[in-house]
């Protein structure tokens, strides 16, 4: 049985990024660090971070003292303005590409313009970015009608691409002025791309990445388009024998946050049946 | 047989303000006024201005004295410079919704955006708008890649949105930013949407206009697609009574740049069928 891996796998920049800050810290002598909701959204390796001092909180209020990690994604303008506040040590691990959708949203609303986030509601990067604008903005998913006559857009940096097109589309029929920002981050964009051509080459894909991660289910959305034999799992426990009789090839491909540890023990496991 | 005419119908703002402001120089005494190309899209309108001294001449250059009209879809930056310089009276019935448009351009390129201009690149408004930019512009028809981080985009004022819709979705994929001025002149808008109406209710539809006139071709382009049985006319003359026969309902349409008193011929002619 022949393995395709894609070829942008493992941590993307900014999750790497956050990890050496964090190992950096540790190596300090930190004992204990809190970050607000996970430092990404990586299951095992938010587990693996825990048993060293690692401590996911979801209230900011429990934090009393001690080091504080802003989190990958990005926390909430008053989270930051609390943790100031209280003079806590902070290790801001935000990731660069999430700082320029902040930069730039903020930047559009001074400018007047109805300020509009192409993304998910409920995920942390758009309820930071939404706080930077003090709720003054609009979340849009899925295509849907503005009334503004000047609207400015980002998008979530895990964002398709396919639907940001889809959205803008639909308000430019309204606008009179418009301006956009494709903050979808390169590194989204490739491991999407890839993935698509990944999964025409083969007979099964597996996508491999946290249940949580927004990048990694929109992965298995692309990918099960192309090839319906997909399956998002975040462990080699999850994998079924049964997946692979009849299978030439396997296609493996990643979101932004899963460690090389675990797609290298899954690719072993494969290579045995 | 019943005639339903769009209500938006006769001359448009800026083509009703161009010859108000020619007329009223006529009434100063004026003898020989020269235009640089056709003060409007509309011959039979022309022809009447020619009679009364308004003398359109294709190149700058035969203007050496006199009153000059800079026309409605505007003129080239150097032809403004040349009339200028030699100190010509000016008259400037150029489209204030035109001006908007070089003016927009203008801003864009000089905020380092790549201009796009969505419309026909032999149309003299477009040209004259390339022309402020310093020919530095891409004018685009129908959609295809600029090669471009930052884009700006423009339409000519009689642009059908959809053809404005389709391109910015074209230029979406590659592009970091987009700031899009949608330039279309609202009664341009108006006329498209109510004659798109006006074709679904109708067993035929007239749109009266200058075949030199974008947007009354535009009109006939989007009728036609729900209304097969249409045809762009100019004049009463070209009106044939057979396609008459067996229709109940007619529709008439007309362009910006359309006299009210080819349309009240035109109707008064087709009530005696």
């Amino acid at each position: 049985m022949d393995i395709l891996k894609a070829e942008h796998i493992g941590f993307c920049f900014g999750v790497q990024r956050a990890i050496n800050m964090v190992y950096k810290e540790l190596t300090r002598g930190t004992k204990r660090i809190y970050t607000i909701g996970p430092i990404i959204h990586n299951p095992q390796m938010v587990k693996i971070l825990k048993e060293k001092g690692v401590i996911p909180v979801e209230d900011v209020s429990e934090i009393e003292e001690g080091t504080v990690i802003f989190r990958t994604h990005g926390i909430k303008k008053e989270e930051e303005a609390y943790i100031k506040q209280r003079g806590l040590r902070i290790i801001d691990t935000t990731c660069p590409f999430v700082k320029r959708v902040r930069k730039y949203a903020m930047y559009l609303k001074k400018n007047t313009y109805t300020v509009v986030i192409v993304g998910d509601s409920n995920h942390p990067e758009v309820k930071s970015v939404l706080s930077y604008l003090g709720n003054d903005g609009i979340v849009l998913q899925k295509p849907a009608p503005v009334n503004a006559k000047k609207i400015g857009i980002v998008s979530q940096t895990t964002q398709d691409k396919d639907t940001f097109v889809r959205i803008i589309e639909g308000l430019l029929v309204g606008a009179e002025e418009m301006r956009i920002y494709n903050t979808i981050c390169e590194n989204t964009e490739i491991r999407q791309r890839e993935a698509k051509s990944l999964a025409r080459q083969v007979d099964i894909m597996l996508i491999i990445g946290g249940t949580n991660s927004a990048n990694t289910k929109k992965l298995y959305n692309i990918v099960k388009h192309v090839q319906p034999l997909a399956y998002h799992i975040e462990t080699e426990d999850e994998i079924k024998p049964q997946w692979f009789s009849d299978v030439h090839k396997v296609g493996i491909t990643g979101g932004a946050s899963t460690p090389d540890f675990i797609i290298d023990v899954i690719e072993k496991r494969i290579k045995n049946f």
